[in-house]
């Protein structure tokens, strides 16, 4: 019974690894479908968004089968929680991935406002912090949890750089404001991917160490 | 003990509505900070998020405790797992808070671009949304819920005018562009705090009906 339950456990992670595979996928599309202005790409973000959708009434499912079945003790029970949690969280980089693929279908109708650097830098920072977070939860690394706890900062100084820099080019020409606003709006939705990765590797750092850092960290700051 | 586990479960949601309370008093002191001008009520919304933060916490501790405790059967197990998800849904609004004092605090430092009217009505109906989808909880009335996410279409409609609005004044002007942008991104903000409401007023149809809404809602659309 025992072994049969740990099998479970496994298989759910598994299945929350292939969400994360996916999710983190949709972004490096969509962040692809903009910068090699490829419209098609934006259509596999969105159909990607139903498996993603699907995962996750999956997995919080199994999740409750679990938690009624087999009635894990505390530590189980941790764990199971915080599934539930990452899984919410995958979910919404799934909807990130989206909003920058509506943003992108509005900034293929104009020329190019600017050769895109920062953007698909940030995207990748944003999609290894997911991955390690993902490798933080299931191999209980605190140390990589931390990790991607301080490359969070270093995203949040490029959306501030990307912010200031677009604000210029609105300042310098009107015309370019529609674009420049979609490019903000992108770059921020990457923040907020980061941000869920953060999340997760808080919980992380919570199931292993057994404390709450989410809100000292925000204190500390 | 069956008796005393339903009084446990009353206390636990007492406390997830004092937290929705805090947290909606929040978006009105940001607003409102906005509107009047008033720099000092920004620091209220960032004193009331340590205790939001707190209460998470603890909502969070209990929650788990009573997992462990009570071992509880399918109907309170999802009672449970979605007092967790509003808890986490409820500690975000806050954060969307604290986002709009942000942009205030920028905004009090430069002449207002415009009279606020649109961002405190939409600010009014993000508030009574969060309210509605906390007593459709409690209540376990899935009508409220579903007036919830007809709400959040009118939200949207005025975030989308908005956005349209701010982007005229930008290409009429380059001096308002940097307000424009911190308006536009307080409406994000507010949006976002009417998604929080509609994820919450989901997983109240999805207990009461016993069915996951959320991503035909989506297809549907």
């Amino acid at each position: 019974m025992e072994r049969h339950f740990d099998e479970e456990l496994k298989n759910l992670k598994q299945k929350l690894l292939r969400m994360a595979d996916t999710a983190q996928e949709m972004i490096g599309l969509a962040v692809k479908a903009l910068v090699e202005r490829k419209e098609a790409l934006t259509q596999e973000v969105f159909g990607l968004e139903q498996n993603v959708n699907h995962m996750e009434i999956e997995i919080e499912e199994e999740v409750l089968r679990l938690l009624a079945l087999r009635q894990p003790a505390a530590g189980d029970l941790r764990l199971l929680t915080a599934i539930l949690k990452i899984n919410n969280d995958l979910e919404r980089v799934g909807d990130q991935a989206c909003n920058i693929a509506e943003s992108t279908l509005d900034l293929l109708q104009q020329p190019p406002l600017k050769p895109l650097i920062d953007i698909p830098h940030m995207a990748q920072l944003a999609q290894r912090m997911i991955k390690n977070s993902l490798d933080a939860f299931v191999n209980q690394n605190p140390s990589l949890a931390k990790q991607v706890c301080a490359d969070d900062d270093e995203v949040d100084r490029i959306n501030e750089q990307i912010f200031r820099e677009l604000l210029t080019y609105m300042m310098q020409d009107p015309k370019s404001i529609n674009r420049a606003v979609d490019l903000i709006l992108v770059s921020r939705n990457l923040e907020r991917v980061a941000d869920h990765a953060t999340n997760i590797s808080e919980d992380v750092i919570f199931i292993v160490e057994g404390k709450n850092i989410k809100h000292h960290i925000q204190e500390e700051r």
